[in-house]
């Protein structure tokens, strides 16, 4: 039997935003291979296996998956919302490079809802002009080039999603790039919290920049930072965020 | 009864790429508000009724559909891809924040797989690392802006996502950009054409910056430019285009 090799994003958490198409490849696998956390979330099945790893091994996870489908399983690498922004995807394409006897499997990327759609939806539409997004670990990549990297973005005057603000390891850095951000943006600007969207422990908080602190992020929390042009709606309950889709000459 | 207002990411094309929630709210919805090609997408429905309109006039558009809502039907404004990516919510809103009395409606971004992240699962993980956002349409901006976020995105060393590269209607606006990006990016670097991905009428056409010509993208592609550090794998089909996740100090 010919094997295979998917690697689906679960969207942000509620089974109402994981796509059909991943549905039915997690029904139709032999294996599914993932960060804990993330297998958790499928349901389990009668003969599947199950392959879940820990943080920070992407690399030794794609290997494994990659070696499954070389030899004939039907295998899933899970990641949270799209796999191909800050998930597994490139780790995957990282082993395949290296290693030409696989180079040739039947591999697909099945797309997903990625953290930052979600956070901006429940916000309103702070991305609804030119944006970026930026991962703020640099567990892969210098310190110095993410603040490049913000004061450029603020610069061209893009909306940013902030992705891995904060965790136990790196305690420090989201507050070295608020204060990045408030140098080059102004104090007024929104800036949304919006920590493990569409499941029950799911926060959202908008403020000004000039109001943000490190303590509103954690591992589960997706920042966007609004442009210069963006605008709070007030209302009974929680604002909505936006950023106009013109610019004036 | 309590009218209600939601605005909702069909995704790139397939149905099996539309999230069940939104599917949910397409069969609780009185009315279907869009683009004609967008409303077109949605099953008839006994009962519903469907309310198609031309380009450029999503203003329009949001404000009767905010009408409607306020007179207590279930509106669903339908936007390709994803409501909040240069879709429908940012008008949506801008609507609302011009007439107090809308603003306290029952009112949900409903978030979809957006265009470019089908177009780089297809291509592999060209988006894996960090990256931004372009609308390459100047219908709502200055041709400048444009230019100065491409540079200023070049120099960043994002990749580059870029949207609407063009029309009937701006003919030359992509030939333009990628007369920038020419200047400012290495000439190998690679190139993906993403037309209506999921659909049909799906291409995909992979090649070096160099290589790349305006007549390669109509209305219906996304385009993504790699960073300098993205790679081009290889194999017997179509290559894959990744972006490492890491850069070295």
């Amino acid at each position: 039997m010919r094997g295979w090799l998917a690697i689906a994003g679960l969207g942000p958490g509620a089974d109402a935003l994981m796509t059909p198409e991943v549905a039915q490849a997690l029904e139709a696998a032999s294996d599914v291979v993932g960060y804990a956390p993330y297998v958790a979330r499928v349901p389990e099945r009668a003969g599947q296996a199950r392959h879940a790893s820990d943080n920070r091994v992407e690399l030794d996870r794609a290997r494994e998956a990659l070696r499954m489908a070389a030899e004939g399983r039907r295998v899933v690498v899970v990641s949270s919302g799209d796999p191909g922004v800050f998930g597994m995807a490139a780790a995957v394409f990282e082993a395949l490079e290296a290693e030409p006897a696989w180079r040739d499997l039947d591999i697909h990327v099945l797309p997903g809802v990625t953290a930052m759609l979600a956070a901006a939806a429940r916000a309103g539409a702070p991305l609804g002009h030119d944006f970026c997004a930026i991962n703020l670990s640099d567990n892969l990549k210098p310190w110095a080039l993410i603040e490049k990297r913000l004061r450029l973005a603020a610069e061209a005057d893009f909306a940013m999603a902030l992705y891995n603000p904060r965790s136990k390891a790196r305690p420090e850095g989201f507050a070295r790039a608020l204060a990045v951000l408030g140098e080059a943006c102004e104090p007024e600007r929104p800036i949304i919290f919006a920590r493990a969207v569409s499941t029950s422990e799911e926060q959202i908080d908008i403020v000004r920049l000039r109001d943000a602190a490190p303590e509103m992020a954690d591992m589960r929390t997706v920042v966007i930072v609004g442009s210069s042009r963006s605008r709070i709606i007030k209302r009974a309950g929680r604002p909505f965020v936006y950023t106009p889709r013109s610019v004036p000459a």
